[in-house]
């Protein structure tokens, strides 16, 4: 690393994405993207984004597209915030609210980007370990964080939980309390949401993607819900035109056709029901998943040598090697016809490791 | 403003962005953005890649992107990074160099983004006065800053410092010299850029957008060009997937599509010089541009009252009342068509003030 370097950004283990293999017939289900296509509004809501008004700078604060998250969502504009991923908003909210070796709390394991944003802003890392069944630990309100991060639905456990114990929590904590709802849209069937706690909790912020329920994760879209002062002043930190036109006509026209992408969802819940059936057939345990993923664990089994032996043959699926998540694999819902090569290639993969280990 | 934020957040007065009239009818001249449309192959690529690869993330490095940029810039593709805009690259820039009360320089008036971006990160401004010809004044190196900006040519002053004075100053600073090279296109003919200059200055950086010479304003996309092992700390910081599926579509078809961009350069030149003689005519001071906007003054004239009546006329062009622009207007050059209009109104304006003036 070069001199000039913050020592905390010298000494910084970035964060890996999803690996991604070039060329055709590789079956990626390690990275939570929708099997299924965008709405075709959205793609013709793009082509027609496609013209001379590209010379000029995008709306500073995308209202049009919040004019339309507002409507959808139950909620007031100024309540809202667009940004160039949920990863920029995250971004956003470390910039804000966490000085200098503040504290940045959350329950491990969750999404490893939190640990790198916490050390690119000089924070403090205060992780608290998840209990088996992946509720909120109560120690995790007593870490006396500037911000508290609860990835809800979890990621990569899938695990819910409920608004009443989001909102405990955003009472308990000390600072800001970040929800983020990268996959609820694949929970329910019922609202289990934390937008609506935004009117009462002065301290909650609530994030969305279009990358996974919208299948949209190329156009890099997100939005924050929070009250308006709080949005106020996450506006003042964003870069000034943060949501570029495209995308901001995108996600428009996403809102626009709600239909489409919750009969994609429905979709993935069924093929996560085969899915789960299929794994618990071959000797996993699985988590209770509320996403378009399955954490699945195999107790003593080298599930690594399994990840590998499905690489070779085009099939990516996510091996973490953290503590806790050894003996673990999380598997993104495919369609119906990549759950079947899925499942054919799990299962020669499993009897080999159980053949090796029998020897 | 709500409690939980850092008190530099908190505190922060907010870059504002050239004011946007809605409704149709309005020339404007006020935020630097080309009158001339982007290249067709760039709108081409953007309607190719509205398919159902959008479901998936982008490349994290956008390689193909840079793997053009590389043969166009004529430097390796480890020496660049691509960014949601250069704003993006700028806070990059300030999260992996500037800690908490680190200096940060640039010579004034400037890029007024670089002050919201020194305050959004706790670092120290400090700032140094241009002299009458805006040269790189001295006292700039010797500020010891964690990082020193330079915007060449400069905004709002049109004017342009050479290579050989770039690359003393890289030489001179303590820490980073980033060169902001937004407008540089439009400057020459010969080659003024920096962009060769990091094969041998180890602290140097160079920014480049797609906003103004290639039309692109409204799709977020810039470039660093450094020397690697700085490009190498700069992808740690960045968002995992910070440039859409779209806009590096859009980037790479921009690049491959040079002289589209070079012909309206060269008509944007020959309005710019047309408007600067009719601006004398006027009774203005024009400085020497090496941009697509011309900044002007009229000393002992109420140009905000000109600015004001322009805008009652649907004509937007830029006054920023900070010290020492009292009197200066900043106009973005246009069409042939959009010239006329602005030099008639402008016309007008004047002798309604120095009517005024006389009474």
């Amino acid at each position: 690393m070069a001199p000039f370097f913050r020592t905390n950004v010298a000494a910084l283990d970035p964060y890996v994405p999803g690996e991604q293999l070039r060329g055709s017939g590789v079956l990626k289900l390690n990275a939570n993207e929708n099997p299924y296509p965008p709405s075709p509004k959205v793609l013709r809501a793009i082509r027609a984004a496609a013209d001379d008004s590209l010379r000029l700078y995008p709306e500073p604060a995308s209202d049009s597209l919040r004019a339309v998250a507002a409507r959808v969502y139950g909620v007031a504009e100024d309540q809202i915030i667009a940004g160039n991923g949920s990863d920029e908003l995250l971004t956003i909210v470390m910039r804000c609210f966490v000085g200098p070796r503040d504290r940045v709390a959350y329950a491990m394991p969750t999404y490893s980007l939190y640990d790198t944003l916490v050390d690119i802003q000089g924070g403090l890392r205060a992780p608290v370990p998840y209990p088996a069944d992946f509720s909120i630990p109560s120690a995790l309100a007593e870490q006396r964080a500037a911000v508290t991060f609860l990835c809800n639905p979890n990621a990569p456990s899938g695990t819910l939980v409920r608004p009443a114990a989001v909102a405990r929590l955003a009472r308990a904590v000390r600072g800001i309390l970040v929800v983020d709802e990268a996959y609820i849209d694949f929970a329910g069937p019922e609202n289990v949401s934390a937008i609506p706690l935004i009117r009462r909790l002065p301290n909650l912020i609530v994030l969305r993607t279009f990358s996974k329920s919208f299948s949209l994760a190329g156009l890099r879209i997100g939005l924050a819900f929070a009250p308006a002062a709080l949005i106020a002043g996450m506006m003042k930190v964003k870069d000034s035109y943060n949501l570029n036109r495209v995308s901001a006509a995108a996600a428009t026209a996403a809102l626009q056709d709600l239909p489409w992408m919750q009969r994609n969802v429905r979709r993935i819940q069924r093929e996560r029901a085969s899915l789960a059936q299929a794994l618990e057939a071959m000797g996993f345990d699985v988590y209770d998943s509320e996403t378009n993923f399955i954490l699945t664990r195999r107790a003593g089994t080298d599930v690594r040598a399994i990840q590998q032996a499905l690489k070779r043959q085009k099939i990516l699926i996510r091996y973490f090697g953290v503590a806790g998540l050894e003996d673990c694999l999380r598997i993104s819902i495919g369609t119906r016809a990549d759950m079947k090569t899925l499942i054919a290639a799990l299962r020669r993969a499993v009897t080999h490791a159980d053949r090796e280990r029998a020897c």
